[in-house]
């Protein structure tokens, strides 16, 4: 008798588990991924090119898509998808990073944990190879949000993330858009222009290098997560901090509404607080995912003169890419395990 | 007949101008101040010290008020207030600035202007006398919002900045913290705690030195600003950038809503972008100024166990001061001119 009883619970608890798994595997999953937004055209392309660029987005979702699929962390999935961006020259992050005015690398990254709503952030990195892996540290290993220069470095060190000399960072591409860049002056004349004035091609100079890489996830367990990469500007001034390193700026996630990961002229970005906003239009004004993403990119941003793009995932594993610029490298793996890869504007 | 139509025309340009300058005239002003939220309970002040508190709050906001009864702008008033606060070893800012874990003084601050939504700030710095000085210059001078460190020394040398040696910050008291801080423990400790988890007495630390400045104004224009200036954590660890350089989490003004400067555990203020919030809150959910300040502050930071405060003011010179420690430094000057000096919550 006392055995009927052990045994009747024994399935009775298998019952629950199973139901709870299978109601997981019903939750929707997705990741989406950018890899820089700005003046990326066809009739500039060499098919090899973009057959490297869809290639290599192809291979990152993939990445990240296999993490969700065995019920993987949506933190996990992000920060997978963006080590392979980074280790890749063709975006403008780790390895392929632009070079500042005084001819170094200097990196920045974040990630977000939509669940916990912890982040950690990096930025003026030279020596870490993959600075997401060092912006994770800094949630999971540190008492701060974001830690930036020697004192980050020192961080990484300490706890034996891979590091690198600069010369690991060292493209030709790169070298060669700072020299175009100083041959044409630009950083005088940038310096002494203001952020959303009329000097504006002055600021282009240091900002028509395009390639920060980003990723939002969803995970069986509802969770969202983003995060970003980047080196920057070409030609910036060294020391200057972009919206990729800062939280509500360049990525943002929480599971009551969205995760989002920016690409574009990161100061208008830190000035509207793009990825807090697409959340607070969410939250407060009861937006759906695509208009609130819409309303930030195509009328914010584009009202304040400045270009780029986002990435953005909702809770149900709805995914918006708006941008206003002529491309954006991009794609997503839907709920069926559809990959989808865009470039350009009409596609 | 043409002599006494120009007369006409004349006399009524001046008047026109007249009621213009009274209408100014009418137009609400204000400024309001902190120099940090905390652990501030009268049975351990000492009435000097008490008195030498309220009497620089009334010096800083007096110059501040000062240039706003002129018609001069909300910027330079908040400016203005800030500088006589850094250069005060009563707060933790400029002179009086609290010691990293490497025994080291690296100051952060910024600066926003509500009329044009532009901002800058800086973090890391060590030999700029006026780090709110600083994150102005990069509003006015650079590109960028927001430079770090070595680059932004760089940057304040280029301009003629004020700059000083490492020893002008030293102070008695700020370095016995540091040994206190150091002799607990808290370096190691508090780098294995994890932001917002159980382990928050460790956390504590490494925060329980408060003192961060800051301070809003709107002028005669309806133009509202707002700068925010700190040197961050005793036994900090060097690199790390706390909320008062991040726009949208310590600083922020848009004359559309309200400007903010914040003070407290700056990680917190960082997760939930708490001087956005509260503009996002009057935007989107048409919340008042003290609805909005009340609800980010007394439920939000307080739920997810943050400690701290902000000042607020909105386009009408209404001011919102709310925090969720024993007390805050803090202080306005209403559109009559009274000044009004508080430091204890029950005051």
């Amino acid at each position: 008798m006392k055995l009927t009883k052990l045994i009747l619970l024994f399935s009775l608890l298998c019952n629950i588990s199973l139901l709870h798994a299978l109601q997981q595997s019903s939750n929707p999953i997705g990741i989406a991924i950018h890899g820089g937004a700005g003046t990326i055209i066809k009739e500039k392309m060499t098919p090899e090119r973009e057959k490297a660029y869809r290639e290599k987005l192809t291979e990152a979702l993939n990445a990240g898509y296999a993490i969700l699929k065995q019920g993987g962390r949506s933190f996990d999935a992000v920060e997978a998808a963006i080590v392979i961006m980074e280790d890749s020259p063709l975006f403008n992050a780790g390895k392929g990073a632009v070079f500042t005015s005084d001819g170094t690398n200097e990196l920045d990254a974040s990630i977000m944990d939509g669940a916990t709503v912890q982040a950690g952030a990096v930025s003026g990195i030279k020596h870490v190879k993959n600075p997401i892996r060092l912006a994770r540290l800094v949630l999971e290993k540190s008492p701060h949000v974001m830690m930036v220069g020697a004192g980050a470095e020192a961080f990484a060190a300490k706890h034996g993330l891979e590091r690198v000399s600069q010369y690991y960072f060292y493209t030709e591409n790169r070298w060669k858009s700072l020299e175009r860049a100083k041959s044409k002056g630009a950083a005088r004349a940038g310096e002494t222009s203001r952020k959303g004035s009329s000097d504006s091609d002055k600021l282009e100079f240091i900002t028509r290098e395009k390639g920060t890489v980003g990723a939002v996830a969803l995970d069986r367990n509802g969770n969202l997560a983003a995060g970003t990469s980047t080196g920057g500007m070409t030609n910036k001034m060294f020391g200057r901090v972009g919206d990729s390193p800062i939280i509500g700026a360049g990525t943002y996630a929480n599971n009551q509404t969205c995760a989002i990961s920016a690409t574009g002229q990161g100061e208008y970005f830190m000035r509207l607080l793009v990825a807090y906003d697409v959340h607070a239009l969410m939250a407060y004004s009861n937006k759906t995912l695509q208009e609130a993403a819409d309303e930030v990119i195509l009328q914010k941003l584009e009202g304040l003169g400045g270009s780029g793009g986002i990435i953005a995932m909702d809770k149900a594993g709805n995914v918006a890419m708006p941008f206003n610029t002529k491309g954006m490298y991009r794609g997503y793996v839907d709920n069926s395990g559809r990959t989808i890869i865009k470039i350009y504007k009409d596609e």
